[in-house]
């Protein structure tokens, strides 16, 4: 079954709204086979939503509709739905119920606005809301599904997990759609795709997989997209592939999906009982802010320090103030020295730094902004690796962060750099 | 002029990614008085894409298409985009020499998938990508704007900043639409309505003007938008409706539209030539992160210390080990301590701390998940807060960020908490 979402509201067309919904909405559907064909976005104009409600409708099996079904003037998708659907508003006493319960919990009373959210289409089935008033209606006529929900993210997710996914769940029937998201780093989206060859070597065309590059500022993920009869058959065709393209670009690969390379890394460092400390100049905190959004991290991260000014380079880490004189702040003896000075300082396995430029002032010809030197110190070396970072000053920072994990992960799992 | 946006990529219709683009478009081309009526997100298809073309540009006087203009196989915009106008690739000789320039920069070698990137559709005016390969196109005719750019979200910011808005802007005529938005910490959304109370006393209905309550994990902000004959009377408006508002809650107010408070602490310490330090346990260098995301903070930012473990809050900061055992690491004392530590230290005008609990495990009866301690210490005091703040890891460590800094702004500016 393929489906369309239409979302209706005046803020998410002038931008004021981000459409998280939307995303929701389709990743849950997914999940219980059923792939978004098309996502459309119409303000609180009738017969704008009564078009979009037309189209979606026609070509499309199941339509999720959200928004516009609150108690204020601009709410106009009820009455919307029935006149597209012919029909008029009933009272619905569950509805009623809960509403009239929800208030008394707050102590508010209960004026006519309120009861007259609890008014709903004639021959739909009442989808009740469990984290707000106003319920939601599901209308099936030929084969098709039409759901309308509130556009309040919890109240429109409460519906989504706890009736439309069951409701679909127990009615499917053929494909399943499997994702799979191999995360990489440190290889740009061209070299990986030459690295990995082209896709008909992966799997044959038109079989229901896909395989797509999706590049951002620490990383190209790679998504896998199997659809097949079964869910076993969509898990051994994931595997299949998964095989292969870490067959061919394993050592950039560093997790899979929501994995974020703090958690992964995080999970080595645990593992292998190791503890870790940061001295950071241009990534300014960030690493140790990364590090430290993992839960558990307080087991392997002891202590980080941002040495923003020389000094503190001097005093907190004993970076010898000839090496800064002679090198500069952003050169790979500072680098290395850092590392050593954090990891001797904390007693910690490891030490990693960071000096850079993350401008957007501060470069010169020789060490143009972007220029990051990464250092990392165990009991058997101190090295420093040199990159260039193109973007923004965030940009950088985040660049920089990602490539500093990443080179502990690298040393840990031994893959050559 | 009205506008409708698509957006072309699997990653929206499986959800893996939110279609914040958009969001960011409509805002753009409002503040050029361009409405959005429409928005569409269609999948990796070419006959899907072709069809969201076709009706976009026959219902609309502007569309915009973002996504699908990379270098691998899944991105097939630009081969639709040719197909759609009947015309054919060329390559275009400043797009090539930017994709040699950063390619240099960033010491790879150009292989023959980065150059093709610099082909585009003949006809078209280009619209140069100064933050990534791929450049955007605008197709003119019959009155009518069509207008390509790639997916990734800076790239596509850097094509409206500096391309569509100022050529929309050149063009425009009719009405002004200028949005204002003033950012808010420390006060919850329904207090905010109460302080600043009904709408109507801060402009008539129905005269074009609106304020939105946009809630969010660090502060609520006030969106006022207005729609004048001219931009003079939209910008006199909006300066009514800020005053009105900062006339009713101005210490709550910490700076507007795109400004962080990062930012404006920023330029308050440059102002009074002040140093700050962090020493940051439950943050985990968060506070530190966005001090040094603001270009120049080297010049008020002196060091942080991220003393994660017990054992660094005493070697780092001097924190006396009895307040440990007698109060805990999450307690007054320690916050006070650390934050007089860490100024005593590094010798900076301020010290400002945190120690609490992020969770979602180490909360006690006595102290919960979300208690936090914030520690400010200056010449002539040394104090710290008690904040209980909810939400995940996540969520607290950026709540407790914010209201750290905030201390420090409410402190240099003698506002009274």
């Amino acid at each position: 079954m393929r489906a369309e979402l239409v979302s209706i509201g005046d803020e998410l067309l002038i931008g004021q709204v981000i459409n998280s919904n939307a995303a929701y909405i389709a990743g849950q559907l997914n999940a219980v086979g059923i792939s978004v064909a098309r996502m459309t976005t119409v303000g609180d104009s009738e017969p704008e939503i009564l078009r979009s409600f037309e189209s979606a409708l026609k070509e499309h099996d199941v339509v999720t509709v959200t928004g516009g079904l609150g108690p204020t003037h601009d709410d106009i998708t009820r009455n919307a739905v029935c006149k597209f659907f012919r029909t008029e508003l009933i009272m619905n006493d569950e509805a009623l119920q809960n509403i009239r319960q929800r208030l008394a919990r707050r102590n508010i009373a209960l004026i006519k606005r309120n009861e007259e959210q609890a008014l709903v289409p004639r021959g739909c089935t009442v989808i009740q809301n469990h984290y707000g008033s106003a319920p939601g209606y599901l209308f099936q006529q030929e084969g098709k599904y039409f759901i309308v929900m509130p556009g309040v993210p919890s109240e429109m997710k409460g519906m989504v997990d706890e009736f439309i996914v069951p409701y679909f769940s127990e009615r499917r029937t053929g494909t399943s759609i499997i994702h799979r998201t191999l995360k990489t780093t440190g290889i740009a989206e061209s070299m990986l795709a030459e690295q990995i060859g082209e896709v008909h070597t992966l799997f044959p065309e038109n079989s229901g997989t896909t395989l797509a590059y999706l590049p951002g500022p620490t990383g190209v993920r790679l998504r896998i997209t199997v659809h097949a009869p079964s869910r076993t058959d969509a898990e051994q065709r994931v595997r299949d592939v998964e095989m292969k393209i870490r067959s061919r670009a394993d050592r950039y690969i560093y997790g899979s999906d929501s994995e974020e390379l703090e958690d992964v890394l995080g999970r080595i460092l645990s593992e292998r009982k190791l503890t870790v400390s940061v001295a950071e100049s241009c990534t300014g905190g960030l690493i140790a802010d990364r590090l430290t959004n993992v839960s558990g991290s307080s087991n392997y991260f002891e202590r980080g320090i941002i040495t923003y000014s020389n000094e503190s380079k001097i005093t907190e880490l004993e970076v010898p103030r000839s090496f800064i004189d002679r090198h500069g702040a952003v050169s790979r003896e500072v680098a290395e020295a850092m590392a050593l000075g954090i990891r001797t300082k904390s007693t910690t396995d490891i030490g990693l730094s960071t000096t850079g430029i993350a401008g957007p002032t501060g470069g010169t010809a020789e060490k143009p902004v972007g220029l990051v030197w990464i250092g990392y110190s165990d009991r058997t070396e101190t090295i420093a690796c040199r990159f260039n970072f193109v973007g923004d000053r965030r940009s950088i920072k985040e660049r920089a962060s990602q490539a500093a994990l990443d080179l502990v992960r690298r040393k840990l799992l031994k893959i050559e750099s």
